[in-house]
């Protein structure tokens, strides 16, 4: 059995991570870490788990918790990961980051866009991407693994193999991405009350949302050059789901077939990625509870624009199942391992 | 392995069947029954079961069905599967029928509240309420089981303890149950829109709904005399979830404690039915997607009478993970085969 | 022009009160109070307000205010209202407090059910229980006018008549009520977010919520006896409304016919309480955005129990609709005056 | 008083139309009409206006009609107000079709994007496109007024001002839009079920949304030249509301200043259309339940596109709002009799 710890359990997508683990058969949670409720009975905290986990909120010390498991998740905010690691840990576990701190290479990046200094950017190059469709092999290899953000998981899936292919312009590609509410976090702010977010819609960090360099750094790795896009976000009334909505313009002449063979070529061999048929809108409804992503596309001959469509579930594929998913590669299991979930309707 | 068909696979309780058998290690679903969409691929009808269901939907033949399956479940409206069952079916198989045929022993009660005649009454004797944490014994050696209704179930595990032990007058029952849409079925009907129930309530079937006499039979043979009580419904803007609020005179000088002794004294053994701690109400959500009951209650000693509370999610303890439930009684599995789902939050 | 001043104008019910008042075509609203907002703009706190209310948020200066102003609204929570209230204040404005402050004739239970003590018990007797349909009069020559709470309004307004009538045993009375979010107000609490509200049901305050005095007074007065009932309160996903479904024993012998005639003597010359046709369940989307009750009630011979049902919007007749109800009352309007909104659907 | 009509009472379009005028001083509606629901009466099709409408529902007969009133709104699917209306009508009666039959000037766009042949091409150039922020003048005038689509209200809105200012490249443009559900209509159809919409998004229509051509033709007269745009529209899980997302290439050195100076040049005057403070993003539930449109922008230097975003109530400023402020202009009426609800939230 792999012992893992998590720092940061008791966020939306830390008991996520939990739900998902505890279903993995080669896993066994020994550290429910959560600043905020440390000596609480997790289950009194996520009353879904009553009588399913019996421990108790533990503290952040990395170090201590090195010595205890195999893995590491981190489901904080951004720069806890980097201030806590060191070569020592690194030595005795690995760690899948699910914060931002280890997704982009180029730490002045990371500094603007988070508006925060860089604790270890010594471990930045080789930190791997954790996206497991396009970097498989060097995440068995890790010690960090960077898990992607969850817009950055849903656009990148969705954009990527027509940017690799030349069949799309990057830098004429618009991002028009829908989140639902769980993606907010659980903190309680008054943006996130329920009155306030139901029976509403927003677009909400207009050009300045900090899943844009991590998108676009992923796309310039596919076709070679620097890319910059438009990305918008939207919050949308419900729990789980991101859908994301992408245009670009499309290579002269290039037909459905030829777009369709290039989706096929990139994902026929992945499981967690459907293309669905031709004519068919992905649904965030269709993979909810799940580590699926499924993503098709529509032609506008009328302007020769692509439109690409992906939806995925914020909290399995966008964090926690992507995760597992990285854990899963890390550790030599069957990739689909912890996740074989159907996604769950309605 | 053994096998399954389901007669009503596109029905939400059917789909979620489905979704529960794909994660069942002993079991394959060899039939998807659907009258309304024979020849089409299952898949197509259900699109989170895209590339995980291969199949094409069947016609209702369930002579046919029974020489090819170990156990036919039956998801479909009321009448049907009396009308089709017979003896050399029951020689071949074990049914397990998702609608009301079978669950109450009186054919008169039956075509009162059913307004329907029934086509078997000669099995009623013989079939076995499925209500595993009632029944399980005879469960084992049915050849029918009338699984429970949803409100029944959540109405029943809340309230019968106390029936069966004398703490609380039967006749003074009064049930005030909510429960989420996905209760009215997947028929295109005006009152189940989107915009017709979305930040809306309503009580329905005042007085007059089906699960009433089934609920009153099953305590009735709890506490060896007949009962009569209030059950009214209500439909709340939300997929999943069914609470049962339940209000009984207390027998004089009952204390809190005693009432928790009882509960527990039915339910420590018991998996699925989770009795919270004292002061924690039940919430839909944190049974969601799961096989769980969560109950409690309270004392008002100002009123000498106790509030009992229950929660569970309609298409899995309320339907689908019952019948799952009953199947693996039936078989000899493990009783939670198929059925550790945590449930899933938010 | 009345001049009006709303203290706490920032919450939920201050702000609907701000929505009605606006279209009030006697009364000009000059003070926007709000401690936590104190010098922002008012149509920054709620943006829909741009371009409508120009105001800034002032403090809470009760004496100030009363030199400015004809009558005063407090949106606050309890305890304040009681604490600034005083002779001279009294002597220039009139106030409506929709707080519980003025709500309980009996000082002992206010400070037992709200754990406050009460600063200003000298007023409690003088206090009108500003429920227009039963205290019309009263409220006219009031000088405090005591804003009844809103799921107060909907379980008296749906069994009031029946207990005034003696149709029904008012000690047998239980009530089941169901609510919105809005209820809970803006506070930024964790319960309150709505990923932990949204596809969630909840009983809470069972047996204990500060309702339940207020509701067993005022029917104690219709029946001229000591009245104790059972009051249980529900949280539901959706932001407007409160659903009342509450059950009794009924006079031996009573149709429904009788009970009918009762509740059209009672209302069919009150504009905002709707007895609705036989067979008609009340929804609480029928009323919202609108001054509305609507009630019905149908007999169960099986039990000898009525089940009554009422709905109302909690921010509109539940708050701030009944404020201005009374506030037209107090100041000679036609009572509707504002108040003409049909209900918005869907 | 002015006599109004109403063809298609009973869709949502139509009934937000009655729920209007009900508020307005200088109309009556005379004419219930609704194919579906002849002689049943129209407050048992409609609860809330149980007590408000007396009336009984009438058939389509557009002749009579006309004989009877000032003004016939038709709120029916595409093609039947084509199929209606002729010279005799229109000497007698003003018609305000809230379908599409008139909005598009070439009837062979009309025909190809709507598959109907139209019925009465002669009254296409007659008809006034009733936007009436941009054709005041020639609304007052009309005969016929085609009331524009609800996505069209408010793409337009969003975008012409720098369109017409030529700050944007038209040929640029993509607009994402999301909508509430009540936009699909009160049909009863499995994908409106609230389940299905409900916890779930996605994009329909891709690059074939009959509102297509109806912007391009709006956004070519500003600009003097034919505009080829993506619109992608989304269903989003909500009763009200439709937001705009609109991207497209800005002038080079254009300045969020100037583009400021145009949006305020166009709508300071302009009642409905409020202009955002710097930084503020829509939300529909700002403008909720009123005639208003909100919109705002960003300039995203990275890129050198502008991203326009826009709210609406499709039913209010979407549909019947705009209806009714079209009315209004028709018959000199100030332009927000009627219309003004102040923004209803939460």
């Amino acid at each position: 059995m792999v012992k893992a710890g998590i720092i940061g359990s008791t966020g939306y997508a830390g008991s996520e991570l939990v739900r998902l683990l505890m279903g993995h058969k080669d896993v066994e949670i020994v550290w429910y870490g959560s600043r905020s409720y440390i000596d609480k009975k997790y289950a009194e905290v996520y009353r879904n788990m009553f009588e399913i986990v019996d421990a108790v909120c533990m503290d952040d010390n990395m170090e201590e918790l090195a010595d205890q498991v195999d893995v590491i998740f981190t489901a904080t905010p951004q720069g806890l990961c980097a201030s806590l690691v060191n070569e020592e840990i690194l030595s005795k576990v690995k760690i899948i980051d699910l914060s931002a701190d280890f997704r982009l290479k180029d730490v002045k990046v990371y500094e603007e866009w988070y508006k925060l200094e860089h604790k270890a950017p010594q471990y930045l190059d080789e930190a791997v991407y954790g996206l497991c469709e396009v970097n498989r092999e060097d995440v068995k290899k890790a010690r960090i693994v960077a898990n992607p953000g969850c817009y950055t998981t849903c656009s990148i899936l969705t954009t990527r193999p027509l940017v690799a292919e030349g069949l799309i312009d990057p830098n004429t590609l618009i991002i028009d991405a829908k989140s639902g509410t769980s993606g907010a976090g659980r903190g309680a702010k008054l943006p996130n009350l329920f009155c306030e977010v139901n029976e509403n819609m927003k677009a909400y960090g207009v050009a300045t949302h900090r899943h844009t360099p991590e998108i676009e750094e992923q796309l310039s790795y596919a076709c070679h050059q620097p890319v910059t896009i438009n990305f918008t976000p939207h919050l949308v009334p419900m729990n789980r789901g991101i859908l994301v909505t992408a245009y670009a313009s499309l290579k002269p002449g290039t037909t459905a077939e030829e777009v369709r063979a290039v989706y096929k070529k990139y994902y026929d061999h992945e499981k967690f990625v459907r293309v669905l048929d031709e004519g068919e809108c992905p649904e965030t409804k269709w993979v909810e509870g799940s580590n699926y992503v499924d993503v098709n596309f529509k032609i506008d001959p009328r302007t020769n624009r692509i439109i690409m469509m992906g939806a995925l579930d914020n909290l399995v594929k966008g964090a926690a199942g992507q995760a597992v998913q990285n854990m899963n590669l890390l550790f030599g299991f069957d990739e689909d391992e912890g996740l074989r979930q159907v996604p769950m309707f309605p």
